[in-house]
């Protein structure tokens, strides 16, 4: 069955209704063609869960409330003022979201670092300190040892009253697994019980969202909720996932709310779209302390109807979210994110193979990723395994806590395992990755932070427990992105980048310390000098991940180039990227998101991806050659019994109009619903409308014999202008048509006969069909 | 006469071609649909000056020649190569456009500050040396004073043989106006004889030509190279005006110069407007050193097909140009733009009054400029005074000349007076600006440069130059925007705004000085501390006033962002352009862009301005009432002679077919161009075509009596997938349509029956005429 677009009808009476009040003017033709004597008939215009929005309609009903209200403004200074509040009310909820978004990022932001400490011990000044936060009262502690502090108690401490030896560490070991095990427990159980939306990233139902679907309490304050607390044990459990992505989703759930405050976007669902792009930028914006990145974002990757208004806007919402973050300033350093670096070497022109390699090994990654998760997530969801999510997710969080403990890289938070890996190694870094061998003495004993010199053991001693980290992350990641805790995708496959390209660095600083003869080396890395980064190595690594999982490009760039602040590091970042989207796009053109619409069977039209095939529009049209014909009404020879029974008898959602069956001339499109609906209301009000009236959708009243009952008229609730293409026109032209205009149906015709219907469930069809994939996988209309 | 769509049966032909060679697949029914037999007809596919080009059309000869290739990609190695060579043809021609727009960039500006300065004086040891670049060898000078050097000679100087006294003034005086009106004689010469186009800024007919408009050789080599060497000089003649705007030009001209390098783009206008669009960002990139914000303002403001792959390329490009020119390093600094600035002082939340007041500032100076320069350009037009451009051009340059010189503020180059208002007091900064009292005793002799002190007497002189040098640019600017040179409108507003920003910042700074006890200044401006900087209310005030003329919203914010480097800065930033964009809008709501392309009469389909009125397609369409009936071809029964009648007494360029005169059931769409060519090459190649041939489009010969001629079967010719609406369609929706599909022209029914035409020039006469504007204004097709 097919769902066509809504009558675009209620939008031209109105219309027309305004031409005459207006005085006429050049409009003056319009008056004699619709019918002003009707009502609107209570109930048309909303649509039902999991359908898919006619953004021609909706715009139009937007621009018919505009000139309502902009020709009631002179009436009287309320007006004005009501006219002056919605011109406003745009500016008004974008601020309104980028200051929820901004203050809900810094909450959880805040949360999730006490939650995250607590597995490892508890202040004892003050229970709600985190470690940092606990031991900077202290006075006991030096800058090099200023996490240890007598006020902060590991467990161990705690409960057996001593920091070392191999009880306590068993001790802490065991207490970890089980704040990690009740965070996990809680998280899922509370997102199974309350809100089932509140689950993984949310972008992909976002984008779903954003191209036009419906998906009721998807973007509720239930969810928001839930989504809030359970981000934060999800963080809090270890497991091995971002609260970067679902911070879009809290971002999005806000300007949902907000949007209810005002009923020009609360009533058109175009209008609301155009708030949750610009939350979606403010989401980013926060989670990454990037607001002109957020904006690109958006635009790039979330958003489907992108006008420049609301570009404005996204900025607008991405920078007071920015700054309410700030304000907040959750991570005590004036910084919007915790691995803000900054970088003083340059680098140089060799350095751009080992870039690319490392946007190779992201490529790879990311194909690699998307592949093995939607296996898994397909599994899931097609066995009984996935009857048990609970289970899953503790179990799931049980061996990630038992194997992550006993390695401090992945003991420790995400975020901080990143922020160490970016950061250079400078005098005062303490870091083990910055046990140097210093060149002076030679002695092993004595230990430097300078970079460029040959490594010491605590270097290659991380270096062992970096390589098993990133095996570690790289399996738990494909079985935690699809647990059904909220769970983001950015932090882990950043983390994946930055260790291997971490390493990498560190091979290259180490080739170029042993081996500053070699031709690629003798120009310009001298024996002494700081010549290779391999903090960078670290953030351009992180960068071709990410891009290798997402296929974002542009907006991945700006991103972290806010996080450097340095435009030279811009071209090593985009060869990574962009060879990392080649890499990638070889093995795959889908990003994980797209692949998880497709796994959910979301009708998704991606404006990215190019029809490239060479059909016609009379291929993929319903009815097909085998098919009964399609379901017609004649515009004034049927009866009502008739067209209740071609109601009855058919699952469409809407009826082509024609003039006769002979000359199969449309005349316009009549939806389903809003034929019952004018049904029952014409025989419950008008007297006189029996079975066998004639229901005529022209102008005037067929001639009937004396004796028939009074004719029912339902010119109203047609949409004289549906949209058609002939039967000659490429798949292409009209799947461009279909994503630009927002269309849900179009009909076809030849030589002005209506010959059949396409609607966006055929084309996703017919596509899934061309790129040799099953058709009924789509499911929603 | 309007200008209809060119067919797509070229593509479709083509296409089917593909299908059978493909082995046929599902695709198989198209096969009987069309004509293999005849051949491509020659000279079709390419379009006539000053023509629209269709969208539509463009896209699908592209897809079809991205099949054609990757169908032969297999064939063989050289096709291999061929194929790869054309899928990183779109990167290749970016990264050479961004090479050869970064090298113009860096190449003018070194040329123009070195002509600058020849307006003064001269350098004795090498004479391509401007000014600074002569003192940087000398020993003599002191760091104060280090603009004065033996080495550099003033024309009085070097003639009179004395640097000081009044007929040495005069000397240099006369001096300046000679060098000033050589240079903008030499400028407009070159342009009126060789390359007209080169005169203006450029930027409203490239966005109109990347809306989809033909002007030959507008992007050609003559053009490029004469707007190289006359924007030097325009620029060095001292007169109002700016090269930033013009460098947008000059790289759109390589990107079309180099799209010549590669089919793809040389041979489709669609395509080739992806280049041109990547192109304007690298010129954006390169005149303010904001590749960022070049992509923002190449999206936001220039271009109207801008697909996700077009911003990637335009990201690089941009990159790629910004790189070269700080390889180039014209400025000596490693920067990008000659007024790069930093700042080390926050701003209060009260400082929003006067930032928000200098918006109000940036919008009436917009407003007004627009309306005034409109007015000027349009007599210009319309009187026989347009017709001495020469004679205009030295009469604006000798008045700048003259009143510029006394004032050191307007004698100077625009952008250095634009750094100097921006850069903040510091302890090294030796101008007149920066000459405030002391504050330890008080006297008068002893200057200081550090802030927030009462100004002395330079800071008052400066003031006083200052209004004088605002009141002279905004006269000016009105007059030599839209003179026959290279004249870019960024830095004089920019110079403008600047002015007015350091007078109102200063104002503030003397306010809190005089009176921190007012409570505005209490809390947070002590005596002695730094709390006002007065550079950035010449920043807030450049970008208002830039933001007033041009309209342009985020990308500006991330110009001047990209300039300062500092994320607090965008508040402010924002609100004033903003601000600024509201009080322009208020009253009228074009840009002063869009108005040139109005005052030119361009086809230009703006995508920010929305239609608002309530007209339907019917009171759009030709014919109206009066008119005499549409032009229309049947299918099959026209002989040669009636068809060649038919385009003899019209002058439409298409016609739509129809099955017979009494059913009007639309068919298809032939062009009058391609119907005059196919009947010329029948009647060349074909035997037995004669006047009295019957013309037939359908598929299969209509049966004629047996003594008739040879048939012509013109169905290759015809458009079989013509665009068409409802006759109830409400305008704003055909506006949509014509918008996001770039459409040439629309037709119209009613229940199946042909009823008329929609053009462009239909749609937008019909907006001229709906906001009281002269219809017959839109001059082209």
């Amino acid at each position: 069955a097919f769902v066509p677009s809504r009558l675009l009808a209620i939008c031209q009476r109105a219309r027309s209704n305004y031409a005459m009040s207006n005085g006429g003017g050049v409009m003056s033709s319009t008056t004699h063609l619709l019918d002003f004597l009707e009502e609107p008939i209570p109930g048309v215009g909303t649509y039902d869960d999991f359908h898919t929005i006619d953004w021609v309609r909706e715009k139009c009903k937007d621009r018919e409330r505009h000139r309502k209200i902009n020709a009631k403004k002179k009436e009287s200074a309320w007006e004005f003022t009501k006219s002056l509040y919605d011109a406003w009310s745009g500016w008004l909820v974008v601020t309104l979201t980028g200051l929820a978004s901004g203050a809900l990022a810094g909450l959880i932001d805040i949360a999730a670092d006490w939650l995250n400490d607590i597995k490892e011990g508890v202040c004892l000044n003050a229970m709600w300190f985190n470690h940092e936060q606990c031991c900077w009262g202290s006075n006991e502690t030096t800058f090099a040892e200023r996490d240890k502090c007598p006020q902060w108690k590991s467990w161990a401490g705690l409960i057996l009253g001593q920091e070392e030896g191999p009880g306590s560490y068993i001790m802490n070991y065991f207490m970890y697994i089980y704040w990690a095990l009740s965070f996990a427990f809680l998280a899922v159980l509370l997102v199974k019980v309350f809100a089932p939306y509140a689950c993984g990233s949310g972008i992909p139902e976002i984008k779903t969202i954003l191209s036009g679907f419906i998906i009721r309490g998807y973007l509720g304050k239930w969810t928001l909720l839930i989504k809030t607390v359970t981000l934060v044990l999800a963080v809090a459990s270890g497991l091995s996932l971002g609260k970067e992505g679902p911070l879009v989703h809290v971002a999005c759930c806000c300007g949902n709310i907000f949007s209810y405050l005002f009923p020009k976007y609360s009533k058109n669902e175009a209008k609301k779209r155009e708030v949750l792009s610009a939350a979606s930028a403010a989401g980013v914006s926060v989670a990454f302390g990037a607001p002109i990145g957020g904006v690109l974002f958006s635009l790039e990757e979330v958003s489907y109807y992108f006008p420049l208004k609301t570009l404005w806007r996204s900025f607008f919402a991405a920078l007071v979210a920015a700054f309410v973050l700030r304000s907040i300033n959750p991570f005590g350093n004036s910084r919007l994110v915790l691995f803000y670096v900054e970088y003083h070497t340059p680098w140089y022109l060799f350095e751009l193979i080992p870039f690319i390699l490392l946007g190779v090994f992201g490529g790879l990654w990311g194909a690699f990723f998307i592949k093995a998760n939607i296996a898994w997530c397909r599994r899931r969801k097609s066995t009984r395994f996935g009857k048990y999510p609970i289970l899953e997710v503790i179990f799931v969080a049980a061996i990630t806590a038992v194997v992550a403990f006993p390695n401090p890289y992945t003991r420790q938070n995400t975020s901080e395992l990143i922020k160490e890996l970016f950061t250079d190694c400078g005098p005062l870094e303490s870091s083990q990755l910055c046990q140097y061998r210093s060149q002076m003495n030679g002695s092993k004993a004595f230990v430097d932070a300078s970079p460029n010199k040959p490594a010491g053991p605590g270097v290659y001693a991380a270096i062992w427990q970096l390589c098993l980290a990133l095996i570690f992350k790289i399996i738990m990641t494909i079985f935690t992105f699809g647990l059904k805790v909220p769970a983001g995708l950015f932090i882990p496959s950043m983390a994946i980048g930055a260790i291997a390209g971490r390493i990498v660095g560190i091979a290259v600083e180490q080739l170029a310390y042993y081996h500053h003869d070699w031709l690629v080396f003798r120009e310009w890395c001298e024996v002494g000098t700081d010549c290779i980064t391999p903090g960078l190595y670290a953030m351009v690594g992180a960068a071709a991940c990410l891009g290798g999982v997402t296929r974002m490009t542009v907006s991945l760039v700006v991103i972290v180039f806010e996080l450097t602040g340095g435009l030279e590091y811009i071209v090593p970042l985009m060869a990574a990227v962009m060879t990392s989207k080649w890499v990638g796009d070889a093995f795959g053109r889908e990003g994980i998101y797209e692949s998880h619409i497709r796994l959910n069977g979301y009708p998704f039209l991606d404006a990215k991806e190019e029809f490239t095939h060479t059909t016609l529009a009379r291929e993929v049209m319903r009815p097909r050659r085998s098919d009964p014909p399609l379901a017609v009404l004649t515009q004034d020879d049927l009866t009502v019994e008739e067209l209740q029974g071609i109601i009855n008898e058919t699952s469409y959602n809407g009826f082509p109009v024609i003039v006769s069956k002979e000359s199969q001339r449309l005349v316009g499109f009549a939806l389903r619903r809003d034929i019952t609906i004018a049904i029952e209301n014409a025989r419950r009000k008008q007297e006189g409308i029996l079975l066998t009236s004639r229901v005529y959708f022209t102008q005037h009243a067929p001639t009937l014999p004396a004796d028939s009952p009074r004719p029912l008229k339902l010119r109203s609730i047609l949409d004289m202008s549906p949209f058609t293409v002939t039967d000659h026109t490429p798949m292409e032209i009209v799947v461009d048509i279909f994503r630009k205009l927002g269309l849900r149906q179009c009909l076809v015709t030849h030589n002005g006969r209506l010959l059949g219907i396409i609607t966006k469930k055929d084309i996703l069809r017919h596509m899934a069909q061309m790129a040799n994939q099953d058709p009924d996988n789509i499911m929603f209309n």
